[in-house]
């Protein structure tokens, strides 16, 4: 007998009759044996219909309120799959965040858990009773409604298989699994079987988007075993697990690319201390997400090129910040494009491997493709190509680390 | 100043639209210097598409979780006009019915409100806040979510006003009053200015869609002024108050129908004590709703005809009962028709005018409606028409006691 989470997105509650293959599935765990704790996501689309009213109404609205009005989401679909399951005489309730509760801070809309109370599921579950919680939603300080963030749902699935101590969490979707890269621009792209947590990590904040960056940092803390696996069949999935884990770790696991990013030169900016403080304040204040960051050699020992990228959505509001700041900042020339795509490879191998990133940069380089800034973690490398070369150069590099299926 | 309860159904905040035209109208009263509570419905239809889906789960669903998905559809709309308020510089926030709270009782998806906690909402109203209410939800015992039955935020708009003092609850709906019969049926139908609680509740009741039931009774218990009116019109609506806040008091109100009746007739049954009783109890422990009864005088001395109604959803139902106990009940014939109408004159001017039943049944005669079961109250007349004389019978009535406009 196991103790288990299965969390279901959007495509897989998307109607009744999805509805009811979840139960289907709940059910076959139940009869297994299991003790079952079920999270749900709205029905998919609802968010972002609930979430247009709210523009409609106020581009600048009380993030309080949309709280309240897109949590109702997973509200229809936790009392409905309690429904399906009670309707094939497996015992089950629905939960909503406030009635267990799972404990948020103030942060409406972006909200991130505390605390999950767990005393009645415990009990209910050592009962035999489905516990069917609504994802994506909690409580805050002053007994309001919060949100997780969007894919927040993974992130409570996780956050309450760590507090319920469960043997595992699984996250279904309408994906069978996480891929060695996304096989819609590569159609020989793998399904990896067991994937380390900091991969996987690097893999979300990358722009692979089956699993919320969040919930997997949060399955790292607390070691949840986390299955991302497909709703629509039996497959088996991909497992996020500890290093120690997997017997032979690829050098490179995954290949990742985002075409979220937007690129700003800053052409001969003086080269002295501080410099990075008043071109990097402004924009930090303004909430904008900075993410790769290179400062050229500078040549004459006295002014320098710094280079960086902001997310798309960011862009503009990044140049009117930098072009407020430009007296105090001083720089010759602004160069800018949203022509551009991080191309990422990901691999906890690299830390035992030399010429990993070598590897990546003469792959480009066969290709014709130019590298416009680099930047490395201890187990990733990130380069900013043109957008045109996109798929060649995550097909190219798939290939040069062998990850192409046979 | 006043402290008002400004109430709005389905179709007044059927978009979003809509839902901006109701908070240009709360902004107007507190702009006039008043406290305002607004309990808001669904979006119209959201709550059928719900209760769709839960039947589509489960005809025999849980109550409970039930209630957990139609009460959704009120938290969308309540977080939506408190945005709306805001985005007009109106202090404004959505408060569901956990929130406030709104204590119930535990008989989910028809619960009764047992107390409502107006410590905070009288301090943000005092404040010059305006509290967005959800309606028809409230709390029960167990901390679930529970609803009051269709039609129930007219019944939570009346409840909060009773708890916060307020000095009128208004009902703003898509017809802008209540009628003294149905405008589809009898073009020269008027408006009535003023009923009172006791004529309202008839009316309810027989069939009048405006006003829920139990809002109207409670109203009555609570001497709350509700006003029914219009969100799409500045005229005037109807009030419902007091017998002596109406100076001159019409004979007959308002003529009401309803084609939700079905009727069966048990032929020759035994003429003794305890018959009734070995009917209609059968029934009432099934839950079936037995209105309207009449027994002929027996021309034998030994047995009689037993004639009641139905509503015409439990016809069906109420024939198989009746059937599955026919040995003890011990009848010659059953006979059974759903082609029947309910047609109703109210009028509290009844209770000192005579010959009100006797005009009612001389003007039937008159078109040569057969009259085939009467019932009375003290302030109403019902009589069972066949069906296809219903329009022909309210249309009458209405000329009969003067009740067409000029």
């Amino acid at each position: 007998m196991a103790r288990i989470v299965m969390k279901f997105g959007g495509t897989s509650v998307a109607d009744v009759e999805k509805i009811k293959n979840v139960a289907r599935r709940v059910k076959s765990e139940v009869d297994a044996g299991n003790q079952v704790a079920v999270v749900v996501s709205a029905m998919s689309g609802k968010t972002n219909e609930l979430v247009g009213w709210a523009d409609e109404i106020s581009p600048m609205y009380d993030a309080r309120e949309y709280d309240v009005i897109v949590s109702s989401g997973e509200q229809v679909t936790v009392g409905l799959i309690a429904m399906a399951l009670q309707s094939m005489d497996v015992p089950a309730r629905s939960w909503l965040g406030w009635q267990i509760p799972i404990k948020t801070d103030g942060a409406h809309a972006k909200a991130r858990i505390k605390e999950i109370d767990t005393t009645e599921l415990d009990k209910r579950m050592n009962s035999g009773e489905v516990v069917c919680v609504a994802g994506f939603q909690g409580i805050a300080p002053d007994n309001r409604i919060t949100t997780l963030g969007r894919g927040g749902s993974d992130t409570s699935a996780v956050a309450l298989a760590a507090a319920l101590k469960a043997d595992r969490c699984d996250i279904y979707t309408d994906v069978d699994g996480v891929y060695t890269t996304d096989p819609r621009i590569v159609p020989k792209a793998r399904k990896i079987e067991k994937i380390t947590y900091e991969e996987m990590l690097e893999l979300a904040s990358l722009g692979a988007k089956v699993l919320q960056t969040r919930s997997v940092e949060m399955a790292m803390n607390h070691r949840v075993r986390v299955q991302v696996r497909s709703s629509f069949s039996d497959a088996e999935g991909t497992l996020v697990v500890d290093e120690d884990e997997i017997v032979e770790q690829e050098v490179v696991s995954g290949i990742a690319y985002s075409r979220d990013e937007a690129k700003i030169t800053l052409v001969k900016v003086a080269d002295k201390p501080g410099i990075a403080a008043s071109i990097f304040g402004p924009l930090a204040e303004a909430n904008i997400n900075v993410d790769m960051i290179v400062q050229n050699v500078s040549e004459d020992g006295k002014s320098t090129d710094m280079t960086f990228t902001v997310p798309r959505g960011e862009f503009k509001r990044a140049l009117s910040v930098i072009e407020g700041n430009s007296a105090k900042i001083g720089y010759k020339e602004l160069l800018s494009t949203s022509d551009v795509t991080k191309v990422s490879i990901i691999g906890v191998g690299m830390r035992s491997h030399v010429g990993v990133a070598r590897k990546m940069f003469e792959t480009l380089a066969e290709k014709g493709i130019n590298i416009q800034v680099i930047s490395t973690s201890e187990i990733k490398v990130s380069v900013l190509i043109a957008e045109e070369y996109t798929e060649l150069a995550v097909r190219a590099l798939h290939t040069a680390y062998g990850l192409d299926a046979e």
